[in-house]
Protein backbone atom coordinates (compact mmCIF):
# COMPACT_ATOMS: atom_id res chain seq x y z
CA UNK A 1 0.00 0.00 0.00
CA UNK A 2 1.52 3.57 -1.30
CA UNK A 3 -0.08 6.22 1.22
CA UNK A 4 -3.28 7.69 0.88
CA UNK A 5 -3.57 11.18 -1.03
CA UNK A 6 -5.49 13.51 1.15
CA UNK A 7 -9.38 13.55 0.75
CA UNK A 8 -10.77 16.62 -0.81
CA UNK A 9 -11.25 19.47 1.96
CA UNK A 10 -11.99 23.07 2.21
CA UNK A 11 -14.54 22.50 -0.65
CA UNK A 12 -16.44 26.08 -0.04
CA UNK A 13 -12.61 27.96 0.09
CA UNK A 14 -11.06 25.56 -3.21
CA UNK A 15 -14.63 26.16 -5.05
CA UNK A 16 -14.07 30.39 -4.91
CA UNK A 17 -10.51 30.26 -5.30
CA UNK A 18 -10.52 27.99 -8.51
CA UNK A 19 -14.07 30.44 -9.54
CA UNK A 20 -16.23 26.98 -10.40
CA UNK A 21 -19.19 27.91 -11.97
CA UNK A 22 -22.37 27.33 -9.66
CA UNK A 23 -22.30 27.39 -5.99
CA UNK A 24 -20.59 24.65 -3.58
CA UNK A 25 -23.44 24.31 -1.49
CA UNK A 26 -25.66 21.89 -3.32
CA UNK A 27 -22.73 19.86 -4.02
CA UNK A 28 -21.69 19.92 -0.13
CA UNK A 29 -25.22 19.10 0.77
CA UNK A 30 -25.47 16.66 -1.72
CA UNK A 31 -22.41 14.78 -0.49
CA UNK A 32 -22.75 15.27 3.01
CA UNK A 33 -25.98 13.47 2.98
CA UNK A 34 -24.77 10.85 0.71
CA UNK A 35 -21.26 9.69 3.22
CA UNK A 36 -23.84 9.88 6.50
CA UNK A 37 -26.45 7.83 4.57
CA UNK A 38 -23.38 5.29 3.62
CA UNK A 39 -21.49 5.17 6.99
CA UNK A 40 -25.03 4.80 8.87
CA UNK A 41 -25.74 1.67 6.54
CA UNK A 42 -22.52 0.17 7.30
CA UNK A 43 -23.20 0.55 10.71
CA UNK A 44 -26.77 -0.79 10.67
CA UNK A 45 -25.77 -3.57 8.33
CA UNK A 46 -23.14 -4.66 11.43
CA UNK A 47 -25.72 -4.30 14.33
CA UNK A 48 -28.12 -6.07 12.30
CA UNK A 49 -26.34 -9.52 11.52
CA UNK A 50 -26.77 -10.90 15.07
CA UNK A 51 -30.37 -10.62 14.60
CA UNK A 52 -30.54 -12.37 11.20
CA UNK A 53 -32.25 -9.14 9.58
CA UNK A 54 -31.30 -6.88 6.74
CA UNK A 55 -31.94 -3.02 7.07
CA UNK A 56 -35.26 -3.60 5.02
CA UNK A 57 -36.26 -6.70 7.07
CA UNK A 58 -35.40 -4.40 9.97
CA UNK A 59 -37.31 -1.33 8.25
CA UNK A 60 -40.74 -3.59 7.41
CA UNK A 61 -40.91 -5.46 11.06
CA UNK A 62 -40.90 -2.00 12.80
CA UNK A 63 -43.58 -0.76 10.06
CA UNK A 64 -45.62 -3.62 10.90
CA UNK A 65 -44.99 -3.51 14.49
CA UNK A 66 -46.93 0.19 14.51
CA UNK A 67 -49.62 -0.57 11.97
CA UNK A 68 -53.21 -1.09 13.32
CA UNK A 69 -53.75 -4.71 13.85
CA UNK A 70 -49.86 -4.82 13.35
CA UNK A 71 -50.29 -5.75 9.34
CA UNK A 72 -50.11 -3.94 6.24
CA UNK A 73 -49.92 -4.70 2.11
CA UNK A 74 -46.75 -5.04 0.52
CA UNK A 75 -47.98 -1.67 -1.30
CA UNK A 76 -47.87 0.39 2.08
CA UNK A 77 -44.32 -1.17 3.09
CA UNK A 78 -43.07 -0.43 -0.40
CA UNK A 79 -43.86 3.70 -0.17
CA UNK A 80 -42.99 3.19 3.81
CA UNK A 81 -39.44 1.28 2.39
CA UNK A 82 -39.37 4.00 -0.76
CA UNK A 83 -38.31 0.34 -2.07
CA UNK A 84 -39.08 -1.09 -5.61
CA UNK A 85 -41.57 -3.83 -5.11
CA UNK A 86 -39.92 -6.72 -6.02
CA UNK A 87 -37.65 -5.64 -3.34
CA UNK A 88 -40.44 -5.39 -1.10
CA UNK A 89 -41.81 -8.74 -2.08
CA UNK A 90 -38.42 -10.47 -1.97
CA UNK A 91 -37.70 -8.92 1.70
CA UNK A 92 -41.08 -10.18 3.48
CA UNK A 93 -40.45 -13.64 1.51
CA UNK A 94 -37.09 -13.93 3.77
CA UNK A 95 -39.34 -12.28 6.86
CA UNK A 96 -42.10 -15.14 6.20
CA UNK A 97 -38.91 -17.50 6.01
CA UNK A 98 -37.87 -16.90 9.15
CA UNK A 99 -41.28 -16.96 10.78
CA UNK A 100 -41.50 -13.36 11.46
CA UNK A 101 -44.63 -12.25 9.13
CA UNK A 102 -47.07 -14.10 7.86
CA UNK A 103 -49.43 -13.78 4.58
CA UNK A 104 -53.29 -13.39 4.93
CA UNK A 105 -55.77 -13.33 2.10
CA UNK A 106 -57.07 -9.71 2.09
CA UNK A 107 -60.83 -9.72 3.40
CA UNK A 108 -62.22 -7.86 0.23
CA UNK A 109 -59.98 -8.17 -2.19
CA UNK A 110 -59.23 -11.69 -3.54
CA UNK A 111 -56.05 -10.77 -5.95
CA UNK A 112 -54.49 -8.79 -2.88
CA UNK A 113 -53.25 -10.04 0.62
CA UNK A 114 -51.84 -8.65 4.11
CA UNK A 115 -48.30 -8.79 5.71
CA UNK A 116 -48.85 -9.61 9.50
CA UNK A 117 -46.16 -9.21 11.57
CA UNK A 118 -45.71 -12.64 14.46
CA UNK A 119 -45.39 -12.87 17.86
CA UNK A 120 -41.59 -13.75 16.92
CA UNK A 121 -41.26 -10.79 14.80
CA UNK A 122 -42.36 -8.54 17.34
CA UNK A 123 -39.56 -9.77 20.04
CA UNK A 124 -37.36 -9.63 17.06
CA UNK A 125 -38.34 -5.96 16.36
CA UNK A 126 -38.58 -5.29 19.98
CA UNK A 127 -35.00 -6.49 20.37
CA UNK A 128 -33.14 -4.08 17.86
CA UNK A 129 -34.82 -1.31 18.90
CA UNK A 130 -33.87 -2.28 22.32
CA UNK A 131 -30.03 -2.68 21.01
CA UNK A 132 -30.24 0.33 19.09
CA UNK A 133 -31.84 2.74 21.78
CA UNK A 134 -29.39 1.33 24.15
CA UNK A 135 -25.92 1.55 21.55
CA UNK A 136 -23.02 3.34 22.72
CA UNK A 137 -20.04 2.29 20.48
CA UNK A 138 -19.30 3.65 17.18
CA UNK A 139 -21.65 5.29 14.81
CA UNK A 140 -24.89 3.95 16.80
CA UNK A 141 -23.48 5.05 20.06
CA UNK A 142 -23.48 8.61 18.52
CA UNK A 143 -26.13 8.06 16.32
CA UNK A 144 -28.22 7.46 19.76
CA UNK A 145 -27.33 11.05 21.19
CA UNK A 146 -28.18 12.79 18.14
CA UNK A 147 -31.31 10.74 16.85
CA UNK A 148 -33.86 13.34 18.02
CA UNK A 149 -31.90 16.44 16.89
CA UNK A 150 -31.12 14.46 13.21
CA UNK A 151 -34.83 14.19 12.74
CA UNK A 152 -36.00 17.46 13.59
CA UNK A 153 -33.13 19.18 11.39
CA UNK A 154 -34.38 16.77 8.56
CA UNK A 155 -38.18 17.23 8.92
CA UNK A 156 -38.32 21.12 7.39
CA UNK A 157 -36.39 20.11 4.06
CA UNK A 158 -38.60 16.36 4.31
CA UNK A 159 -42.13 18.18 4.49
CA UNK A 160 -41.05 21.00 1.66
CA UNK A 161 -40.83 18.58 -1.03
CA UNK A 162 -43.85 16.75 0.27
CA UNK A 163 -42.67 14.06 2.08
CA UNK A 164 -45.00 12.84 4.87
CA UNK A 165 -44.68 13.47 8.44
CA UNK A 166 -43.30 10.77 10.53
CA UNK B 1 -55.93 -0.20 -8.21
CA UNK B 2 -57.80 -0.31 -5.36
CA UNK B 3 -57.13 2.49 -2.49
CA UNK B 4 -53.85 3.08 -1.15
CA UNK B 5 -53.57 2.28 2.82
CA UNK B 6 -52.48 5.00 4.54
CA UNK B 7 -48.97 5.17 5.87
CA UNK B 8 -47.64 4.72 9.59
CA UNK B 9 -47.25 8.30 10.89
CA UNK B 10 -47.22 9.39 14.65
CA UNK B 11 -45.02 7.12 15.27
CA UNK B 12 -44.19 8.36 18.23
CA UNK B 13 -47.89 8.29 19.72
CA UNK B 14 -48.06 4.94 18.34
CA UNK B 15 -44.99 3.91 19.91
CA UNK B 16 -45.70 4.98 23.50
CA UNK B 17 -49.88 3.57 23.42
CA UNK B 18 -48.29 0.08 22.14
CA UNK B 19 -45.44 0.07 24.94
CA UNK B 20 -42.95 -0.66 21.95
CA UNK B 21 -39.68 -1.97 23.77
CA UNK B 22 -36.37 0.41 22.87
CA UNK B 23 -37.15 4.35 21.88
CA UNK B 24 -38.55 5.52 18.66
CA UNK B 25 -36.18 8.14 17.69
CA UNK B 26 -33.20 5.79 16.04
CA UNK B 27 -36.01 4.22 13.79
CA UNK B 28 -37.34 7.47 12.94
CA UNK B 29 -33.88 8.96 12.54
CA UNK B 30 -32.84 6.34 10.25
CA UNK B 31 -36.21 6.44 8.38
CA UNK B 32 -36.05 9.92 8.12
CA UNK B 33 -32.34 9.80 6.38
CA UNK B 34 -33.32 6.98 4.46
CA UNK B 35 -36.33 8.60 2.81
CA UNK B 36 -34.29 12.18 2.27
CA UNK B 37 -31.52 10.33 0.54
CA UNK B 38 -34.38 8.18 -1.44
CA UNK B 39 -36.06 11.51 -2.68
CA UNK B 40 -32.90 13.33 -3.72
CA UNK B 41 -31.55 10.14 -5.07
CA UNK B 42 -34.63 10.27 -7.57
CA UNK B 43 -34.62 13.90 -8.39
CA UNK B 44 -30.40 13.51 -8.78
CA UNK B 45 -31.15 11.06 -11.60
CA UNK B 46 -33.49 13.19 -13.08
CA UNK B 47 -31.55 16.08 -13.54
CA UNK B 48 -28.16 14.41 -14.20
CA UNK B 49 -29.73 12.02 -17.05
CA UNK B 50 -29.47 15.68 -19.83
CA UNK B 51 -25.93 15.21 -18.80
CA UNK B 52 -25.29 11.91 -19.36
CA UNK B 53 -23.37 11.29 -16.15
CA UNK B 54 -24.88 8.63 -13.17
CA UNK B 55 -24.44 10.14 -9.51
CA UNK B 56 -21.30 8.80 -9.02
CA UNK B 57 -20.07 10.46 -12.46
CA UNK B 58 -21.11 13.89 -11.20
CA UNK B 59 -19.51 13.19 -7.47
CA UNK B 60 -16.31 12.15 -9.58
CA UNK B 61 -16.51 14.60 -11.63
CA UNK B 62 -16.60 17.56 -8.90
CA UNK B 63 -13.82 16.10 -6.40
CA UNK B 64 -11.39 15.85 -9.43
CA UNK B 65 -12.45 19.71 -10.22
CA UNK B 66 -11.70 20.49 -6.77
CA UNK B 67 -8.42 18.58 -6.16
CA UNK B 68 -4.94 20.11 -6.60
CA UNK B 69 -3.82 19.80 -10.46
CA UNK B 70 -7.41 18.34 -11.07
CA UNK B 71 -6.50 15.03 -10.67
CA UNK B 72 -6.73 12.11 -8.29
CA UNK B 73 -6.07 8.23 -8.05
CA UNK B 74 -8.93 5.88 -8.11
CA UNK B 75 -8.11 5.09 -4.38
CA UNK B 76 -9.25 8.86 -3.46
CA UNK B 77 -11.84 8.70 -5.34
CA UNK B 78 -12.90 5.98 -3.89
CA UNK B 79 -13.16 7.43 -0.41
CA UNK B 80 -14.91 10.47 -1.48
CA UNK B 81 -17.42 8.80 -2.60
CA UNK B 82 -17.74 5.78 -0.40
CA UNK B 83 -18.22 3.37 -3.02
CA UNK B 84 -16.79 0.10 -3.82
CA UNK B 85 -13.44 -0.19 -5.67
CA UNK B 86 -15.10 -1.54 -8.30
CA UNK B 87 -17.80 1.06 -8.69
CA UNK B 88 -14.89 3.67 -8.97
CA UNK B 89 -13.24 1.86 -11.37
CA UNK B 90 -16.88 1.04 -13.74
CA UNK B 91 -17.39 4.90 -13.03
CA UNK B 92 -13.83 6.01 -14.42
CA UNK B 93 -14.31 3.99 -17.14
CA UNK B 94 -17.97 5.50 -18.74
CA UNK B 95 -15.91 8.70 -18.07
CA UNK B 96 -13.07 8.30 -19.68
CA UNK B 97 -15.27 7.02 -22.93
CA UNK B 98 -16.99 9.72 -22.88
CA UNK B 99 -14.27 11.85 -22.95
CA UNK B 100 -14.80 13.75 -19.03
CA UNK B 101 -11.77 12.09 -17.79
CA UNK B 102 -8.18 10.53 -19.02
CA UNK B 103 -6.14 8.10 -17.09
CA UNK B 104 -2.23 9.40 -16.66
CA UNK B 105 0.32 6.95 -15.56
CA UNK B 106 1.64 8.13 -12.06
CA UNK B 107 5.22 9.33 -12.06
CA UNK B 108 6.30 7.49 -9.08
CA UNK B 109 4.36 4.38 -8.95
CA UNK B 110 3.79 2.37 -12.16
CA UNK B 111 1.42 0.21 -10.69
CA UNK B 112 -0.88 2.85 -9.83
CA UNK B 113 -2.14 5.48 -12.01
CA UNK B 114 -3.94 9.01 -11.59
CA UNK B 115 -7.65 10.42 -13.25
CA UNK B 116 -7.66 13.42 -14.61
CA UNK B 117 -10.51 15.53 -15.44
CA UNK B 118 -10.51 16.90 -19.07
CA UNK B 119 -11.67 20.50 -20.22
CA UNK B 120 -14.76 18.98 -21.55
CA UNK B 121 -15.15 17.31 -17.91
CA UNK B 122 -14.89 20.24 -16.24
CA UNK B 123 -17.61 22.16 -18.36
CA UNK B 124 -19.93 19.42 -17.87
CA UNK B 125 -19.20 19.36 -13.96
CA UNK B 126 -19.76 23.30 -14.05
CA UNK B 127 -22.87 23.32 -16.23
CA UNK B 128 -24.67 20.81 -13.99
CA UNK B 129 -23.47 22.34 -10.94
CA UNK B 130 -24.82 25.58 -12.16
CA UNK B 131 -28.00 23.59 -12.83
CA UNK B 132 -28.04 22.56 -9.15
CA UNK B 133 -27.62 26.08 -8.15
CA UNK B 134 -30.34 27.80 -10.41
CA UNK B 135 -32.45 25.09 -9.90
CA UNK B 136 -36.17 26.37 -9.06
CA UNK B 137 -38.39 23.34 -8.85
CA UNK B 138 -39.19 19.95 -7.24
CA UNK B 139 -36.79 18.34 -5.06
CA UNK B 140 -33.82 20.76 -6.28
CA UNK B 141 -35.74 23.53 -6.26
CA UNK B 142 -36.38 22.95 -2.71
CA UNK B 143 -33.24 21.91 -1.72
CA UNK B 144 -31.45 24.65 -3.23
CA UNK B 145 -33.07 27.08 -0.54
CA UNK B 146 -32.13 24.86 1.76
CA UNK B 147 -28.97 23.20 1.13
CA UNK B 148 -26.50 25.24 3.56
CA UNK B 149 -28.94 24.67 6.49
CA UNK B 150 -28.91 20.80 5.46
CA UNK B 151 -25.04 20.99 4.94
CA UNK B 152 -24.51 22.63 8.72
CA UNK B 153 -27.50 20.31 10.28
CA UNK B 154 -25.57 17.32 9.72
CA UNK B 155 -22.20 18.31 10.38
CA UNK B 156 -21.83 17.74 13.86
CA UNK B 157 -23.51 14.32 13.65
CA UNK B 158 -20.50 13.43 10.56
CA UNK B 159 -17.76 14.41 12.47
CA UNK B 160 -19.01 13.21 15.71
CA UNK B 161 -18.61 10.04 13.76
CA UNK B 162 -15.34 10.58 12.16
CA UNK B 163 -16.11 11.53 8.83
CA UNK B 164 -13.74 14.30 7.50
CA UNK B 165 -14.45 18.18 6.92
CA UNK B 166 -16.01 19.29 3.29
Amino acid sequence: MTSQDPLVTGVLDRWAELELPGEPWPFMAIASLGRLQSLLSKALDNCLKPFGLSRTGYFVLTTLALLPRRRGRLSTLGRMTMLHPTTVKLTVDQLSAAGLVERQPHPRDRRSSYVVITDLGLQRAGAVNEALSTADEGFLGVLNGHDKDLFEALTPLRLAVGDVEL
